[in-house]
């Protein structure tokens, strides 16, 4: 099956927005086996769209619009759609009802422009949303699937997820099997070196991508049925975790912060946090996750020297031994940290972010303290200062990851 | 002049990358008074690109290609402009030596296949690259333009900003003038209420978009001339400020930390931050700006009642009187925060982020400490996690950010 994605809007051609809804579509398509060959975007006019459309239909079986469900003049998607294929408007009494029950169960006034929302092509079906006024619609019309989604990412990604991919899935013949890896404290060509001949195959494919301090893997692979791709993925993730296992923090769309914090819970442990260079950025981390509190209990942003001996506790005149930028500075932070809050782990980053500097740009340390001691590690990040505070906070929640792997 | 811009390579078809360069180029586009009228995404094939390519030239005078410039097979797009628009390549000796000083300077060897990067369609020009390898194109063919910008956005903005723009302004008939606005401390509605009638007039038009914690205002006039339409742009500028002029912070591209830096570096004094709910996100945007430590000295971390007591100096018992949730507790810290790191300022949060609360989600606390004396607020910022702790670090440095004005 081919696919072509629209998105319907001027605030996205005219770049005040950017196309993440193209992007979650195709990625989704992609991931069920639908081949991608054409994504747009097109202003609010109907003359426009339904061409775009007419041009989607002569490439793809499947076209996927987004937006323009809404219930003003600007929203054109369902005429079009029924300008482009043929098959006029009708009132869908389930649909109708459906947006009532919206407005009702919200004690809202429902407005005579709603009702426009639950007009349907003859021979399609509204697809219900769970989070707002716009019903989706699915149409099928000369052995080609057409689909309206709504804009608003919260409305658009269930309705896909729940309701248009296990249509489409009854219609895709074989099967397609995606797994995500996350890896961590490795850069992109040592995980190329290591990973070799499984990175030239074609069925299954593993496939790297560099994000800023790690690197993420797709492993995909197609076959004649679902559990076929299924088995054949696992077989190769086993392949890959053989050789880069200790690097790989979890599968999906897991976030190094949120293994750790599960990690330590698990274990009834807690961790807090003395950053220099990083200024917050590993404590914001370790509290983006609900229930984060259990486990991160806080600490001290030690941005200048002052800050490190009164929050610190670092003695001045080591400090203006070491310097702030060291191995001695980082190991003292974490230790005091941890002795400060009563934490099971203390966690610390120190280096120089530039661009201005005392010190080489990029040099930077980490350290963890816990009860068997504190161990510290060197980094050179870059040049880049927005790169280098996100690297060395990486660096440091991959720092204390490992040293949870050890002591397991 | 009507523009296309077409996105070319599976990463950004497949969604495995969002499309953030279409967006740039289409921004950059309307603001230079560019009707943008199609944006499209194809594959990595040169049938399909010459065809995107052809389609475009149907709808638009000025077609912008992203990508594909490299040296490898898949990268096409040199070729499908040749094949599109009939102009065969050639060897363009300017640019040949550009690639070879290129790679000369970084002591690099380099492979022929990067000669074909010194590849031009008769009758057009390479642009110069200063951060990478591959040259851009323009071509001028049947009184239409065709652009080619490489994918690295590091590469693509500065081409298209010093090369690409003042070559179209001299085909632009007219001016156009673009003034962004950036707000805090007043929703979206409120806004709308206070512009009233300002944001029904088309030229010029003041247009506001929410982001999450601000609104911006885009100012857009289009004129006869380029002084005409700065004129009345500047006009339409000196109305919207006498309406809403103390919520405005800044214009253009930057951010209410860095704004906030600037003013307390002009007078020479300095700020300390003591966090709870937020748990980093302060403290980690006073540190983003290049020089922030001579401003942003740093703080604690406070998002355990232990650490509320040992980091913050709050009295054990008190704390549980209040709440860790209370204006007595933000003042608490701000005061101790300031005295501790003998700060010009302390700046402190606290609030429930939820999902899970020992109180109402949503409600949280400002305070900000200075030689004058504390001053508080409370806050009800939604219920989402995410979007209560971003909102109540903007609403913190929006605090002091006023506190700021009022002492001037």
């Amino acid at each position: 099956m081919k696919a072509a994605v629209i998105a319907v809007g001027n605030e996205v051609l005219f770049g005040d927005t950017v196309n993440t809804n193209g992007a979650f579509v195709a990625a989704e398509l992609t991931a069920a086996k639908v081949q991608m060959v054409l994504q747009t975007v097109v202003p609010d006019q109907i003359s426009q769209l339904v061409a775009a459309i007419s041009q989607a239909r002569r490439v793809a079986d499947l076209v996927v619009l987004i937006g323009g469900l809404g219930p003003t003049v600007d929203d054109i998607t369902r005429q079009a759609i029924a300008d482009a294929t043929g098959c006029p408007l009708q009132l869908d009494p389930t649909a109708l009802a459906d947006v009532e029950r919206y407005f009702a169960e919200r004690r809202r006034p429902m407005s005579q422009s709603n009702r426009q929302q639950a007009l349907v092509p003859v021979g399609g079906q509204a697809l219900a949303n769970q989070r707002g006024t716009a019903p989706g619609l699915w149409l099928e019309v000369d052995s080609q699937v057409v689909v309206a989604l709504p804009g608003p990412p919260i409305e658009l990604a269930p309705m896909f997820r729940e309701t248009v991919l296990p249509r489409l899935r009854q219609r895709l013949e074989g099967g397609r099997q995606v797994i995500w890896l996350r890896t961590s404290g490795i850069g992109e060509s040592t995980l190329q070196d290591m990973l070799g001949d499984l990175l030239t195959t074609t069925n299954p494919s593993v496939l790297p991508y560099a994000k800023l301090g790690e690197v993420h893997l797709r492993i995909l692979a197609d076959a004649a049925s679902q559990p076929a791709a299924e088995q054949m993925a696992a077989q190769r993730l086993a392949a890959v975790m053989a050789l880069i296992g200790p690097y790989v923090y979890g599968q999906g769309d897991v976030s190094l912060e949120s293994v750790l914090l599960d990690r330590l819970r698990q274990r009834q442990q807690t961790v807090a946090v003395s950053e220099s260079a990083t200024g917050g950025l590993i404590s914001a981390r370790l509290s983006d996750p609900a229930g984060a509190s259990q486990v991160f209990l806080g600490g001290s942003i030690v941005y200048t020297a002052s800050a490190k001996v009164h929050f610190g506790a670092l003695d001045a005149g080591e400090l203006r031994r070491h310097g702030p930028v060291s191995a001695w500075a980082a190991e003292e932070l974490a230790h005091s940290v941890r002795h400060q809050l009563d934490a099971t782990w203390g966690l610390a980053s120190c280096g120089w972010a530039g661009p201005e500097a005392d010190g080489e740009v990029g040099l930077a340390y980490t350290a963890v303290a816990g009860s068997a001691g504190v161990t510290w590690r060197e980094h050179r990040l870059g040049h880049n200062r927005h790169d280098v505070r996100h690297r060395l906070a990486q660096a440091a929640l991959w720092h204390l990851y490992q040293v949870l792997d050890e002591a397991e």
